[in-house]
């Protein structure tokens, strides 16, 4: 493909979004392996800059032509752009790691979570792999590893979710509304459908088939191919609340055999990528403002669910933006370049 | 009793507290037959007033004296003011209906909420009444009006609870970290484990066994108490979130028999107590800032759960002040009225 052996060209697309901003922070935090790293965004960013690893960098605009010498593509510019982009990227030798919805579900598309499925990144990689929605990651990351010998009957979720990931304008419609509050005005609702300060928001998701909005078919059917579990039983309700960042999941689950909380916590313990934060008669257990700007997937309230045989309760927290978004996808590239697929 | 037939003296116990605020401003509003109306508070508000029905009141400290003539006593204290209090009360004549959790679990106390129980009121009401959690009102609510020839199985929920549920030091400290946050400084924490704006916060209460806490297992067993179903299996998990007032809940029921969505919608649309808003296309459900002062539960998000047979996913929203609490109580009051047992 024309790259070095051992550095590599990124593109960033969505260069100036919530994620694309992540995507520059953590390529410098974890010293990615970079040649040259270019920010890509539509012609309302011409003239801006990113930085990133301590260089400014001037945003260009996307156009067809803009992926010659990429090795990797991150594109977190949503849908429509990547329908389009993607495989002109891929086209022209990029591997596109896409965090939009538009590709995941697609039949030999990968859809991927290191910590999970790393063995979907083809042995050569090249073409597009899909990273999957911010609740479906760390939700995934929890449940593979605690199902070895288990086995995860029913998952019925309900989600705390963040204004960051709805993009940036909801996060700057927060940030007025706290305001407003502040100053004892009227808080005003533009991009969104309800005031979120001081409230919480069972919706803002177009709607799809049996009363199931988009964020809620999204987490189930991502999780079913991430964990190649096609019948699993799984069922959410995805409320946005008024936090900026990281989002909250409420988790009942069914396992296949019995499963104690004890067992359950030496598992999470152990795994990679999670942290467990579980002592609630000292109320220690993950909330967003803790976990903002972590890694890892942060696990508590993990206690025996008496309901129903083999039940078992918890709570996790993520950072939407890193491992639900720029951190995963940027962990994919890792995988791919470890592995000698790229 | 010494009472009048048709007027009734009526005290307030936690006068100056937030439900107490709540029980002066509804006695007025839905012209309760009031003989005198008297404020009950500790010596840490004596000199203070409160107004019910246009009227100023002046608070009176509670004494162990303070029953003489009374016939309605409304506890709204706290646990140990309402362990040592309520049955004062209670000898001294009055009907104590009272909002705190130290009687609600007591053998041959009745527990109630009036759409669903109302004949655990006793013929000849006298003693203690208990009103039930703030979340668990609302919910028998919802469950009563679709169990009748179907049955309830099992119900997980996962809550959303508003600062005001905590008492006004919570609703302070949500305000002034607000404010903090507006003025970009940092949010203090002084009453609370954690942050509350910009956060949710899974904990807070004691931890009971088995790792559920307080509040977690007054929704299991006062909803096994009202539906007179201690078999039932429930299971909860309570987050805080930065709302000042309403808690939601994101419910999944499993029902003795397949019960369409459509048919839930039509037990719940005719049901007294109840609003159903659920038009998620249009993105219509309820929420918080929505239904803050009003006496119903408000229903949305209503669908079958395909995740397990006989499954019903649905979300609710309720004034944890008015039906929460101090409504709940007034209607208890008013049907004990009405049946002609006080």
């Amino acid at each position: 493909m024309g790259s070095p052996v051992r550095e590599f060209n990124v593109a960033v697309v969505g260069a100036t979004g919530v994620v694309g901003t992540e995507f520059f922070k953590i390529l410098g935090q974890r010293q990615f392996p970079l040649a040259r790293v270019r920010a890509l965004a539509s012609e309302r960013s011409a003239g801006l800059e990113v930085e990133c690893a301590g260089q400014r960098i001037p945003v260009e605009t996307l156009d067809e032509n803009a992926f010659a010498g990429v090795d990797i593509a991150l594109f977190s510019a949503g849908a429509e752009v990547s329908r389009h982009f993607a495989p002109l990227a891929a086209r022209a030798g990029a591997l596109v790691i896409d965090n939009s919805s538009a590709w995941r579900m697609e039949d030999g598309v990968p859809l991927v979570v290191p910590e999970v499925n790393p063995k979907d990144i083809p042995r050569r990689a090249h073409g597009i792999i899909a990273n999957p929605n911010c609740c479906t990651i760390p939700l995934t990351v929890a449940l593979n590893a605690i199902r070895d010998g288990v086995g995860i009957e029913r998952v019925t979720v309900a989600t705390y979710q963040s204004a960051s990931g709805a993009g940036s304008a909801l996060v700057q419609e927060l940030a007025a509304q706290t305001r407003s509050i502040a100053a004892g005005e009227d808080p005003k609702s533009s991009s969104y459908p309800y005031q979120l300060a001081y409230n919480v928001v069972p919706g803002g998701w177009p709607m799809e088939e049996g009363g199931y909005n988009e964020e809620e078919m999204k987490l189930v059917l991502e999780t079913r191919k991430i964990l190649h579990e096609p019948q699993l039983r799984i069922v959410a309700t995805c409320v946005r609340v008024p936090v900026p960042i990281c989002h909250g999941e409420a988790v009942f689950l069914e396992t296949g055999r019995s499963l104690s909380a004890a067992e359950a916590r030496a598992r999470w313990d152990s795994a990679p990528g999670i942290v467990v934060q579980d002592d609630p008669a000292q109320q220690i257990y993950p909330t967003p403002v803790g976990v903002a700007g972590k890694d890892d997937v942060y696990v508590g309230r993990i206690r025996n669910d008496p309901s129903t045989p083999n039940g078992l309760a918890f709570w996790l927290v993520s950072d939407n933006l890193r491992k639900g978004a720029a951190l995963n996808a940027i962990q994919i590239a890792e995988e791919a370049i470890r592995m000698g697929a790229i």
